[in-house]
């Protein structure tokens, strides 16, 4: 398919709501720059200052988008202090936002570059100090939608900040994952693959010893806590109808103790 | 208007939320399929599992779509279980949906004809159980609106699922409606159109007898509960600034009652 | 860039909510009318009935988007009545709204002129009292964007309503501004700009006496009540993780005193 048929895709997900102006004047600073950038909104409801949730969001998002497409990512409860500004770039893709651990999950990608954005030559209006989203990233975002390379906008650097606590920990047959997201639901979302699964396992989560995965959402025991591997291929903990975030009183980054469970041979 | 200037548009309504990164994959798999689709969110804050709403307002809004316009909705508690999906297409729109009575008022049109969707032979990456939405759904919308004919993708089907207990009933001089949709700000709508009311009348819900139709919602009385014919052309229930459904604790599906007030020539 | 390469944008802010089919019926209006139509949600959860709020979401993100852009707002608790509907033109963009105050900043400017659409020839279906949204002002907005010219469409007026109590108060030594909106963290952005404060200032507000600004909301006090000069240029006052509209009960057009300090010589 010919370029001009493929518009520029550019992404965004924010923790700015969508109540008030905010959204609206990033997505009118790139369209000034850029008038047939195809804006798409992933979310703007990622809790306020939850850089973790944020960053999973981004991170399982961007797979479905072809290559090209831009993803501006604020959530940047450092706006206006001295955390720098960074462009990602993996598999075609470009993704634009705050040093502060956002972008960890690409940063992290064997092949990915990342480049800090120094100056703001793209900006056509006076910036605040308060809005980077706006003044910076926007225009940034427009530029690389735009065909601009990422290296003539910044200098690569091979430092970019990452959160820490998200690998998961191996230890003889115990496997330490994480709670890593918790969808609207309540649901909660591990870092543990279905292959890091052995045969037979215990995965134990504030408390509770849970064992067998369902093989649907409408299978789930609404009494119990049930586990999943869920539609991006993670072990996922969920009650039907029920926050099991709520229930058990999880938190972000809480453990998710795997233990594979081997019969003796003479039992 | 050429074909070339009036670019294919895809409605997206589902139960979703607007939190997480489910809404974007689903964008991001139609972008992928069809990078000219205009994408266009009509509510992902359809109350969860709730069939019965979603069929409501997928009705509803495409009446003011193009033709050619296809309409996604995704209300699906029984993903992964054996529930069909279904195209609808009707009057040049098409829907696509799970068989679960999401589609109910589309599949009643006299005119409209029911494809069940087997097979997947449209999407590009692994598929999951519990996440049709992104897998099937996205790609079938997406060949749809690129011009695929549903006969193409289905074999057509007399025997969708329909929700039950939708229709009036009528009886001497007594018409038994029903709330079919609450909107955001607590207004109970019903399945009753001005036509179905008699010169006079009086509705009875809830143990309210209420009579008398005002022109606009200004003109509700603050400490009453108020009849309007809505903009849809359905009688509703409202009253200015407070939510009648937790008023008089209504719910979906409770019976409306419209009685034939007629005077007695005697009286 | 030719005319072809930008096409047309129409914006909206309303107060109706993401969950309904209302919006949605408004975009299908318009695309009808204007395929081509870029549609740009700014809000949809301006809170009910909030004229206030509604016209400083307007005023604040028209300056972010290019000429030519078309702003369809609608904040209307008199729908219905016989409030008028007007366009106001200002600097190449179109703003279509109930005269009912929601435009009243773009009112106010000296370069603004304000029509009155009356009648209705635009619309392809039977209209509602009570959804002009969908049935007037979607295609005057499509129109309008279509290059209609205003002048077209209505007559010029000069006395299109206006919120009262919006300006700022000069009064020797002190002035009295007010709090205009308060954003979804509960921060009270006021009508002052930095030139109205005094190189030495006191704010009252809510029986508190406030001094000092801010450069980002980082070096904001948690424990305090903060003031920052704002990503638009207004003085807000924030507390950081918390509101401080719940946390001094604040409320709109609360005023904002700023004295001038000025040390007398002889202290």
């Amino acid at each position: 398919m010919s370029k001009r048929a493929r518009p520029p895709i550019i992404t965004l997900t924010t923790d700015f709501g969508l109540r008030d102006y905010f959204v609206g004047s990033i997505k009118g600073v790139i369209l000034q720059a850029l008038p047939k950038a195809r804006l798409i909104d992933i979310s703007h409801e990622i809790p306020r200052h939850d850089i973790i949730s944020g960053a999973f969001v981004v991170n399982e998002v961007c797979r479905y988008f072809p290559s090209g497409t831009v993803h501006l990512a604020v959530v940047d409860p450092g706006v206006g202090t001295v955390r720098r500004k960074i462009v990602v770039s993996f598999q075609g893709q470009h993704f634009v936002a705050p040093d502060n651990g956002l972008l960890t999950y690409l940063v992290d990608k064997a092949e990915s570059r990342v480049f800090e954005i120094r100056g703001n030559t793209l900006l056509k209006f006076e910036e605040s100090p308060t809005f980077a989203g706006r003044d910076h990233f926007a225009p940034i975002a427009a530029a690389l939608a735009s065909g601009t390379d990422p290296a003539a906008l910044g200098v690569e650097i091979e430092d970019a900040y990452k959160i820490s606590g998200l690998a998961i920990e191996k230890k003889e047959s115990k496997l330490g994952g994480k709670i890593v997201y918790f969808d609207h639901f309540g649901n909660a979302i591990t870092n543990i693959k279905r292959a890091d699964l052995p045969e037979k396992f215990e995965i134990v989560i504030a408390g509770e010893t849970l064992t067998g995965l369902k093989q649907n959402y409408a299978e789930g025991d609404e009494a119990k806590v049930n586990l999943i591997i869920n539609s991006s291929g993670y072990l996922e903990i969920f009650m039907p109808e029920k926050s099991v975030k709520e229930r058990l009183n999880l938190e972000l980054l809480d453990v998710v103790a795997v233990l594979n469970v081997i019969k003796s041979p003479n039992d």
